[in-house]
């Protein structure tokens, strides 16, 4: 057999056998399924120390090819970040199950009960880079959601990976639960991952978690629906009716309180009414706390006007669309708030965007108006977040607009099918 | 310019001018949208003369073409279809707007405000063949539920809906509405429609209606989300508590009523208690109904035994996969209700299927495990469909297991946004 038709093979065995095994998940009771996640949970912590040598041979790999220090330092694991993976799955089995939840009850003039009741999605592709907890993250919710998962996590972890996943499919057959309802590509052929996109037969959804090439890839090619994890780039606007002070916590806690996350924002965009009387005390804050400012032409001469600032830069029309996730942000001026709207529709990535106002209908028109997940008013963008929304967890931030958007919990993994009760009924 | 890059330009102008007019659309008021209906019922109506002229051109192309009798008849517009088209919108006017509402509300320990609200979708492309009502229909549907659409509809039906989209911008422009809310591809060439599949940027999601081809060649090269409305093969399980009469009225209605339509029963599964004292009667009925009977050995055994069928025939492995459309159903007898379970999950397509039982806890096992769209006890699958669900229309019947499941309606046609009402949260 050659090498691609051996992969072919590979992973189209491993995902008929995901399919299989979500639709023995699909029906196993919640209490089972808490008790694996708790025994799993244990186990992880029982086997810290051999997690760590596993993932100590990746990280040397990764040295060795001069992966840059961030790189290693997500790829590599502790026996802090391994107890920290234990503490995310027990959270994860106190969750409420979504699955068999009615959503829906219609009874139809003829008797007929129509329930549409919430199930799993069923085979559900997770396509990672490089850390490891994603492994055990994406599988405990998948799992407790009922799917079955396929996992297919960056070369630079393989070891790590392949670690978790014997430690999960020991307790999965201790539980007498099928191994393939959490499947892992035991190879880092590239070929692989293309071969998987096609298979729409078996794989009812793709979830990519990464950066904008890959996610790019997987849209193009995957033959299933994909859930996209795209780039956060958000927006605050200081609309005329802003309160200064709560202008300048929301707009400094939104863009320093953790620069390098899809909620932090990267364009400032500013009501030209009140570009001396507000911007020049919250570009203040942001300067002192190290963050470069790029200017459009209006603002850059209001603040070179108030005096005091260091480096202030010209933005070019590519920074607007640009994701920092750094100490930078753009800044723009608009003459009302129907160009704020726009600009935000217009430049940002529909994920998270705030308006800072007291003008209830200007607030209104802005949560309308701003096509994006997660719209603000007078709150920073950083709460965009499945533990800040009370979902208990999140599988990713949803940029999409179909099936799920903004932050995806369990809920969010499930699906529905109607259940119909009749007594008879025929179509006349 | 070459020709392909003109089509380039004709194409993605179109889809930006669709995103613009969606974020018109997505804003306009239930009462504005439901009288610009009205009045497009009204213009169809009193254009129904010239409607059936433009028509005939299609029509008399496509005899010449050579095409079959049935898409002649699919493809042909007189004043009768007509009237039901105008009838058809003035229903959609009558119905709830499903935009704005508040699906979940959710206050946080902190106070943030977090609500759940139905938006449109955005810009849905609609690919379909040779039907004209389509055009009518969809552009309502998705005009009421604040989407943009762009309509592609089939070759031989150009005339008719170049006509139709004439008399539908006429409408918007006097409502001084987008004449790009409801966007038509203004050429023939296939090359448009690879286009426009490419352009995840402006168009949000493609719902394909028509044969198995398209759709495989839609979702294949599609970049963004597409909705399937593929095949229809259902099934009827009766299971060895049924009750003969009512076995035989279901599976008569299921297969019978209408068998071109994809809720309509294909296979029928049969318990092996039941081959001689139900099965008998069911397949007497059917074969007098003129049904041609595809047996696997036991069932043609027994209905050979039982005696007085002519023509009956061996079923292969490949009738069981097969959508028939037409009075054809292939029979298969199981040892137990597990095993009807695993039969529809494997050949079935997960659109309807039926168990007829008075054994609640065999239906209850069946309406569980049975992973299809809508799952029946005791009733005709021939009810998968949105009027019989009560949404009042429908766009179509997903066989998708994301975003929607099952007939579509207006509300299938939306997504959500989070709006959060803050008092100046910052996260911590």
């Amino acid at each position: 057999m050659s090498e691609e038709s051996s992969i072919d093979k590979l992973v189209t065995d491993l995902a008929k056998a995901a399919l299989d095994a979500s639709r023995v998940m699909g029906g196993v009771p919640t209490p089972r399924k808490n008790v694996t996640l708790l025994k799993l949970a244990e186990l992880l912590e029982k086997k810290s120390e051999d997690i760590v040598i596993a993932n100590q041979q990746d990280v040397e790999a990764a040295r060795m090819a001069g992966l840059s220090k961030a790189m290693v330092d997500r790829l590599m694991l502790d026996e802090k970040r391994v107890a920290k993976m234990a503490k995310g799955v027990r959270e994860v089995a106190e969750l409420p199950d979504p699955v068999g939840e009615q959503i829906e009850k219609n009874v139809r003039p003829n008797g007929l009960d129509i329930r549409k009741v919430r199930v799993p999605i069923g085979v559900i592709g997770i396509i990672y880079e490089s850390r490891p907890n994603v492994t055990i993250d994406c599988a405990s919710l998948c799992f407790k959601s009922g799917n079955a998962c396929i996992l297919r996590g960056g070369r630079e972890a393989y070891n790590t990976n392949l670690f978790l996943v014997k430690l999960i499919h020991e307790v999965l057959e201790a539980e007498g639960l099928p191994r393939a309802a959490v499947s892992f590509i035991e190879t880092t052929e590239r070929y692989a991952l293309h071969r998987l996109l096609k298979l729409d037969q078996y794989v009812h959804c793709i979830i990519p978690r990464g950066g904008e090439g890959l996610i790019r890839m997987v849209t193009e090619e995957a033959h299933m629906p994909v859930i996209k994890h795209y780039k956060g780039v958000c927006n605050a606007y200081i609309d005329k009716a802003a309160d200064c002070d709560m202008a300048v916590k929301i707009v400094m806690n939104a863009k320093t309180q953790r620069p390098g996350v899809c909620n932090a924002i990267e364009n400032l965009v500013v009501h030209k009414d009140v570009v001396d009387s507000i911007l020049p005390y919250v570009a203040k804050a942001l300067a002192g706390a190290g963050v470069e400012l790029r200017c459009d032409p209006t603002s850059l001469m209001a603040l070179e006007m108030f005096g005091g600032f260091k480096g202030l830069k010209e933005a070019t029309e590519e920074d607007y669309y640009e994701e920092y996730l750094d100490l930078i942000l753009s800044i723009r001026v608009v003459n009302d708030l129907e160009s704020a709207i726009d600009f935000i529709n217009r430049y940002g990535s529909a994920h998270s965007d705030c308006i800072i106002t007291s003008d209830e209908a200007a607030a209104k028109k802005f949560l309308a108006g701003v096509d994006s997940a997660t719209v603000y008013w007078n709150a920073s963008t950083r709460f965009t977040d499945g533990y800040e929304f009370g979902m208990g967890a999140e599988i990713g931030i949803s940029t999409d607009r179909l099936h799920a958007r903004g932050p995806m919990g369990l809920k969010e993994l499930t699906t529905y099918k109607y259940q119909i009760y009749g007594s008879g009924q025929l179509r006349g």
